[in-house]
């Protein structure tokens, strides 16, 4: 069907051809910015300028303000795939969503670098990876081709995934989780400190026999090991004992654990986190156990729940690094793709002492 | 530049412009469909339905094969925009990411939608709304023109924003939360039934001065609001009272309201969720006040933390329906955009009793 009005062909045709898709029977047709373009009486570029925030372009308040009225009158909305073809590339990011219940930390980390990113006036996406291998993952975030893909730790990236990902145009693939992976950025949150601050405390506090929690919840492994790591690398210089806990998180699984305690000579317990520790010290407590003095017990999240718990549940407290300047660094690595893969460290950890140990 | 490859040029160009983004420096080209067709000695069309695994085209297993090893060998990934231009649609669903930690409940029900529309080929994206308003939000999402948007309870979506993003080709708009939206699908959570069915339980106690929780957490209050007008409406009918109770999620906040708990004179409290159910409770406990004696205390959520404390938590237990119908629902709005607005009823609520009240 040919088209009234001339400017829609060229080579500028792609956006248009884009939004040309079939229609609800009772909606009008997609408009297109050549449409803004007439209303306002000015050139599509005119449009495309002041629709981008392109400041390096000089247009006229009143040009301006007429532009946006038309595109406001149209409905008219810009084509993220559509600009990022004319700006030379994509601006998608894609963040991973994570297969369990996010903690407050994870999450309001996230919403900041969602948001930094968003300033620097990138498109962020969240791509779920539950059911996808290393191989089908990269794949799937491919065929969305960002400029840039924050990778979940849960997902082991290999050589041919991250090729997968750089052919397709990401400039920057970067891995979010405990250990760095090699051909790509790391944001590395090292949860060996995890375990090395806890253990560190209780062996202040002169315990020498330390349960460390191992959830057998799945998807907490690449957590829970390299917690237990630095359990172990932090009571090797004491000579203290390291004892694994497998652990579900349900009753039963807890009560289990604690009618076969004593038989297990421990003086004390990383917990994984506080859910866990919140969980564990109830079982110990109604089998009789005395939290701290038989006992000590050490969560991690630093929860509210834990300071409602009696005794107060003592702590290994996360902070994670300010979001802007990652959001930063990820614009960076965009723009200059050549450099070697960094690795920045995110996590900061430190013990609130309370009472239980 | 000339290309060498003819078939890269006439009507099926755009995929291949699509993805002649500018490389890193150390990366070879982007490869194309065209280039896994000359690979693997077949036509692009071939290429296209032997990846996208369109079974209506008969292609023995020998040539599918020699497709998917070319196709491996060159590292090449379908572009999603592109092949929704073939498609005449595209087939991205924008998924709402929360403002506020998720709880196993949604987290595991939009992990099931998720993986419900994957299986019926929909690319699915979630996308953050912090800091969007009820015009910004709509505008974001329609820029990467999903032909479906799940959008979170907390945007008001208008009539406007409905339209942008009808406009821009979305054929199902579909609210999610407390409330259907006018003009929009709707998947309702009426949180009136939270609230109706834990003072319903309260009433049936013998309880007749119920406080109701309020929690002054921001983006919490589309949930509070209508579980507090639920549980006026079920203490109507009983002449029982029901006072509102502001309280922020700290221990300072709830040893205040603990302190002049017994001037409110209250015989009962729906603490809003299992997480101020415990804060509330331990500050009653801390003031003095006997838990169930005094004040009964009913949560929400059922979750573990609630069978660990003592007394043992009485909550209310809320059930989704299975997302994979929903997942064919929204397939069913997406094939069929011209019916009228549909309203589902997604939450099912029991009370689950234990000793607190």
């Amino acid at each position: 069907m040919p088209r009234s009005v001339p400017t829609h062909r060229g080579s500028g045709r792609l956006p248009d051809a884009m939004s040309q898709l079939p229609n609800q029977p009772t909606e009008p047709p997609v408009p297109t910015s050549a449409d803004v373009a007439r209303l306002a009486g000015v050139s599509r570029a005119t449009v495309s300028y002041v629709l981008n925030n392109n400041a390096s372009v000089r247009i006229s308040e009143t040009t301006r303000r007429r532009v946006r009225e038309a595109a406001t009158e149209l409905g008219y909305v810009p084509h993220a795939a559509a600009r990022s073809l004319r700006a030379g590339h994509t601006r998608m990011v894609l963040l991973p969503t994570v297969n369990f219940p996010t903690d407050p930390l994870h999450h309001r980390f996230f919403h900041e670098l969602e948001s930094g990113l968003r300033r620097l006036d990138y498109t962020v996406v969240q791509y779920g990876s539950t059911g996808l291998d290393s191989d089908d993952a990269p794949r799937a975030w491919a065929e969305l081709r960002p400029v840039a893909v924050i990778a979940p730790g849960t997902i082991d990236l290999t050589p041919h995934g991250i090729s997968v990902l750089r052919r397709s145009g990401a400039k920057a693939v970067i891995t979010l989780g405990p250990r760095p992976v090699p051909g790509a950025h790391a944001l590395v949150m090292d949860q060996r400190e995890v375990g090395g601050c806890a253990v560190g405390h209780l062996l202040e506090s002169g315990r020498r026999r330390i349960g460390v929690v191992m959830p057998e919840e799945c998807g907490l492994a690449p957590f829970a090991e390299p917690r237990l790591t630095g359990a172990r690398q932090a009571a090797r210089l004491h000579g203290a004992r390291v004892e694994p806990l497998p652990l579900r998180y349900d009753e039963e699984s807890a009560a289990r654990l604690a009618t076969r305690w004593r038989t297990l000579d421990l003086d004390a317990v990383f917990a994984y986190n506080d859910e866990y520790a919140m969980l564990l010290m109830r079982a110990l407590q109604d089998a009789g156990i005395d939290v701290p003095r038989e006992t000590a017990v050490v969560g991690a999240d630093d929860l509210m729940l834990g300071r409602l718990l009696r005794p107060r549940l003592s702590t290994v407290r996360m902070e994670l690094a300010t979001a802007q300047p990652l959001a930063d660094l990820v614009d960076r690595l965009v723009r200059d793709p050549g450099g070697a893969p960094e690795h920045h460290d995110l996590l900061r950890v430190g013990v609130v002492r309370r009472q239980s140990g």
